[in-house]
């Protein structure tokens, strides 16, 4: 394909910003359609020219569309992956695949027969400053990883009303640096030991769930890892990273709105880091769509695929019973 | 108005940038038409549903459009601006106005006329390093401005041909500085020293022009500053400023594309500033066109007006006599 | 005590920069006398005026001296503090007090019931990075710790011979971070989980020992934390820690020889941190005798105590427990 | 020789210094004698052991000692270097020479004739940052030097009685600076042009002194530089320097007490730099004294002579000349 006929399903704050990279950044790659539940919503992004849906099937059932995005809310993602591939659209998938990790067997196998291309969404392995760190291990500049430090923490907590349904802070927030720690290492862990606590807010408490997490991790290679979250820190999105090989120690650095410092008798003062997600990986949001554009252009794997976002879950899966049984836990027990 | 239907006059580099921000990234801006010297070079931007001229004049002659953007080759300002006054268009041109002091005069008269809103292209005020340098001066953060210090160095000379016709460095480079060093402080240089070599290149020298210099600022206030400029630093665009006040000393420092760091036995390395200015002024560059259609839809003044531009040029001209005079040179000497 | 008149017991290279700080940079204190195995290595610091014995019990039995510093090997420390408890010597002892927890008890009773001042060298106490970050939460900022990462590498690994009587990883390294993380939040330990591999060098494992380890702390409080460790980083010393509370996030960070930068087209370079502990911790050897003096010359209690001494050898029991039997490890389980 | 007997001649501050460092810190040398006015200030030091005398000219007849360091208020210098080059002393003496550029060379010339070696205290050559810029330049790392910018601030200015004596900021604060554009590049200022204000205290200016200056330079290689100067920062001593070359720019910056910092909502906060010269040189301090027994005991030149000393006086004459004339000056039109 010379040039790609998208439509984004989903017109919630990532569906949108999906649209405007497609529309507006990714010269191979055509905006053609977008789906919501009502048409109202559907126009959410406000791109000029631009088929409205409120039924994402009518979408599916154009023959000119040839992939899409799928940004709906997770309970949905099951069904629309089934009936894309029946339709034999590509498809790029916002994580999680599905909430059980039968669903995932079950909708990868449909993926896998029906001949299109699947990628998941983890957009930070497209961010400028993880990327390049994940390009000094492959060029050999950190040498072979022995420890990785992950730091991951949210500005402030999300609403209750999300905290109830999210799956708890193992599959919200430690499954991205699960990803990362593969994806930087290119190694597999092989077991976890999760422990935390409730120190933000008890009302997470009281949902069963955890705010302070650290879990560890071992590498088939042997090497050891950490990664720590947090549901707030107050200041702003805290997301570090650290790969300590045998030729050097590579660090992923918080980015900052300005390179502004200013010095008094007080201290020298900069930036605190950008604010959230929205404001941090904008370039990363680009970058994955530019990714899957990419690899449907030249006909390459996806860059992040399936099995990908399979073991993510199956990680935060280890990393909850580890916690719950409160010991280390083989990831081969899980699946 | 509510929403400003706009024109870009020449497809050069800058002019497509401009028609991207406008088509792309500003809600109250429409872009509405383009023009180059041909059709084909005006289709540069290759922004769809755009109407497309080969001769300007017809772009001022349409009533549906309020404004343009001229950022066609410098020699043709003059008679651009004459025109779009006397059709009634709001402007924003790039820098400089006109090549002479007298041009300038004449044709600021003539837009104070007609009464449109003028805006000069000094795009490093809207870049958000700099801009929170100012905020943190207006804010009284740094307290009564002292000392300055305006660091500006291109990665590379451009052409020999470009060379021999933009004016020389203080016309083509120190020009920026210059309103960088007004635009900081809110003061008004009084006196200026320039000195300076052909370090990088002797060719240079032979068109009877510099690559390195250095000029010394006076401002009415009794502070004082520098500013240093090099055709060539071999790494990258190097853009860096400090206001040093009676509270606090304040530090504009450079971009990076990551913020990844490694260490190792032979230091601690991190990025190469950004390239050159298409990679470090994308924001500055929205940020001032952004700023153009904000005092259209609020009508409220332009926030770099004709008579910073003509500064500019004046101070240029006092940094060219200091150096070929080797003496200190009074603004009000020029005009 | 207006005075404090001191000998150093062990002329190692610890005993030789506890000499001379002593004698040149504390002007409260007097070096009187040192000793070592023989008057030929008790010459070592070569500090004139100070009197040489090859016994240190001829030290201990003169009553001209007020203070003792314990830097002799570590299987002598008990039979040491006894004797000088008797004499009635404040003592300054180097860690560990003991190498069984039944010797220390013993000992830190015998030291109790002489009533003579006794303190443990836990050094990095006194380093101005790490006191600034324990007073960031003494003060407040920082505010109720909730996650202490801490990184602990050393450039190159001792000794094999020195390998095999230092008592494993955890007992040589990890037990100083053990006594930080517990000196930056003021708060107990109560549960940790230790794994680790060999990933440096193989001779380490054979020996039963690990090289690379990654410990999880779980405080009193419900903080979480962790500390990794390396024997061998290649480039220097990596000593950092960070404390992330309920107001800031606080980090110290590893110091370096110069400030110097230099910024080329491969980047931006500046200097590796400090080789190794005489290096880095200068400030912190001159900190904790001079706290010794002063806590004699004020009579007030010793601000590391014989309990820390203890608490960080029962929490380096308690991961290398946790380790072989890989589970978390309560610190209950140890005594 | 094998190890250099000193005396320091002025227990001032700065005579204390050094007489620690030579004391305590320089195997080589011993401190033997020091004097001052009155027995009592000779006794300043406090370093046991020490002759003292009220009346330096019997520590310059006394056969066993080799070197002297003179730390004597500016307006004994020439008459202390006269007598002690009759005495065959090597003299280690603090910046200035004399105060008259005829003094200098009468006293330059008695101790050229003298045969003995002399060496001029610009102590920042031997501070760790700038000594390491110094050395990237000579390793070819930066370059030829095309342009040198050099900061320096101080703290809060000194007592207005010393103000009156010190010869104007020229004098007193940017000869320091001279001489480091000079050892940075190696290269020789072949013409200056300074500019300054009166804006921290009007009782400077009614001294007819300046307290806020730019001086610019201009290098034989046709290198630029600037040096500015505050005589109050409020906040630290600012002491920074870069050399920008055809390789890269390098830069020494500020050291601060601490490596810590912390990012809360207001900012990422980190240490003010050192406050001001004693707590900025101590290894500066060292370094200049180290380096002149080590020219004493390896019969080596002085690595900063009578004619550097010289030279920053002359840069300094041209300076006050340039602004009292509102031009640039030749060094040539001085001496």
């Amino acid at each position: 394909m010379d040039r790609i006929r998208l439509a984004v399903l989903g017109m919630g704050r990532q569906g949108q910003i999906h649209s405007q990279n497609i529309a507006y950044r990714i010269p191979q790659a055509e905006l053609v359609a977008v789906s919501d539940i009502t048409l109202e919503r559907a126009a959410a992004a406000g791109i000029d020219g631009v088929d409205l849906y409120d039924d994402y099937r009518e979408i599916l059932a154009r023959p000119d569309i040839d992939a899409i995005v799928i940004a709906t809310s997770t309970d949905t993602h099951e069904e629309v992956i089934r009936a894309a591939a029946k339709a034999g659209k590509h498809m790029f998938c916002e994580k999680p695949i599905a909430t059980t990790l039968e669903a995932i067997d079950e909708v990868l196998a449909v993926v896998e027969a029906s001949n299109v291309k699947f990628m998941v969404g983890f957009n930070r392995r497209f961010d400028p400053t993880f990327s390049q760190v994940r390009k000094l291990v492959t060029d050999g500049v950190v040498g072979d990883p022995m420890i990785v430090n992950i730091t991951s923490r949210d500005p402030q907590p999300p609403h209750l009303e999300y905290l109830k349904v999210c799956g708890g802070i193992f599959f919200d927030t430690t499954v991205h640096d699960f990803d990362m720690a593969r994806f930087l290492t290119g190694d597999e862990i092989v077991e976890v030991y999760a422990t935390g606590s409730v120190l933000v807010d008890e009302r997470i408490g009281a949902l069963g769930d955890l705010d302070t997490t650290m879990v560890t991790l071992k590498f088939a290679s042997g090497a050891v890892g950490s990664i720590n979250n947090s549901r707030r820190t107050g200041y702003s999105y805290d997301q570090r990273v650290e790969v300590f090989g045998k030729r050097s120690c590579a660090f992923g650095n918080n980015e900052t709105p300005t390179r502004v410092e200013y010095v008094n008798p007080e201290g020298t003062h900069s930036d605190t880091p950008l604010y959230f997600n929205i404001e941090r990986y904008p370039e990363a949001f680009y970058g994955e769509i530019r990714a899957f554009t990419d690899c449907l252009v030249n006909d390459t794997p996806a860059p992040v695929t399936g099995a990908d976002g399979r073991k993510a879950v199956v990680l935060s899966m280890a990393a909850k019973k580890s916690w719950q049984e409160n010991r280390p836990v083989k990831i081969s027990e899980i699946g």
